[in-house]
């Protein structure tokens, strides 16, 4: 391989023979660069009737509220990503409980798979992606400063979930099922 | 960007600042190649009692029966992928019913998002991928003849969740929890 050389000129858009769908196909070695959607795994933590929050660091969205949440790494099942994005971004050891929805992002091609979790105890600091991490009660939650339409979906499922166990994960709510 | 020349060689594992997981990054340009889970998207399709399968075409596991079930798109929604299977492979034109179950394959980096699915009317053949499609009553599916473990997992999910609605989707089997 280290014979080849590949310029972004060399990749070309086709469908492979036994295909049925466009990739970006090599046409110097044959080699075919899929992309398929990614998976974002994250929770809905709470410590008693609180919730933890992330104030985000980086962009997308600086300076706004989510839940932790990331990309799905490789070789890890979606509840394990999302327990390391709470160690990444909140500094917070949680126990998953189950799961609370599955959402599409067509547009960027994300699956979002979101959990619910609780802190044994109230120990988070901000890992490097979170200006701040704290616990919210419910009618404490900035809701105007959320980071992401989905992390409004995902609370408002939350409060509906309560008290609820063994129920079908929700997905994208009523007006946002084509995004 | 096409007068930059990128080999293989040009590609070194490294960990991207604010980064913490190693990553191919190109060390003329900088692009970061990253490489995250897939998702596949699948079905249980049922007529009456009787379940669909697909008898594969392509390797891996040619010449094995499976349900119909593949790598999801960018751009869809998981249930969406699902349907899109079950036409290619089997021209089967389905409906959705519910998640049945989310499996990890973690060392090949996989999601499985199953469903349940129905056949409106009993029409359906082999697409390209397939050699052979049929209707199997539960007594008559080729056990010894399935292609991959998460088929046995999920037609036992099916079996198991027959006459439920409402459920929380399964996972990964007992003793199956870590692969």
């Amino acid at each position: 391989m280290s014979s080849t050389l590949i310029t972004p000129d060399n990749f070309n858009s086709i469908v492979p023979e036994g295909d049925d769908h466009e990739r970006m196909v090599c046409s110097d070695c044959g080699f075919i660069a899929y992309e398929n959607p990614k998976i974002i795994a994250g929770s809905v933590v709470t410590y008693g009737d609180q919730i933890l929050l992330c104030k985000r660091a980086i962009d997308p969205q600086k300076g706004r509220w989510t839940i932790p949440a990331g990309f799905l790494e490789m070789g890890e099942a979606p509840h394990e990503g999302a327990v390391r994005e709470a160690q990444e971004e909140a500094c917070a050891t949680i126990e998953i409980i189950d799961l609370l929805a599955v959402y599409s992002v067509r547009r960027i091609s994300q699956v979002h798979m979101m959990y619910r979790a609780v802190l044994a105890e109230p120990v988070f600091e901000p890992g490097t992606e979170s200006l701040e991490v704290a616990l919210f009660s419910w009618d404490k939650i900035p809701w105007d400063d959320l980071a992401f339409p989905s992390v409004h979906w995902v609370l408002n499922h939350f409060k509906e979930a309560q008290g609820k166990t063994g129920f079908a994960p929700f997905s994208n709510p009523q007006g946002w099922e084509g995004v």
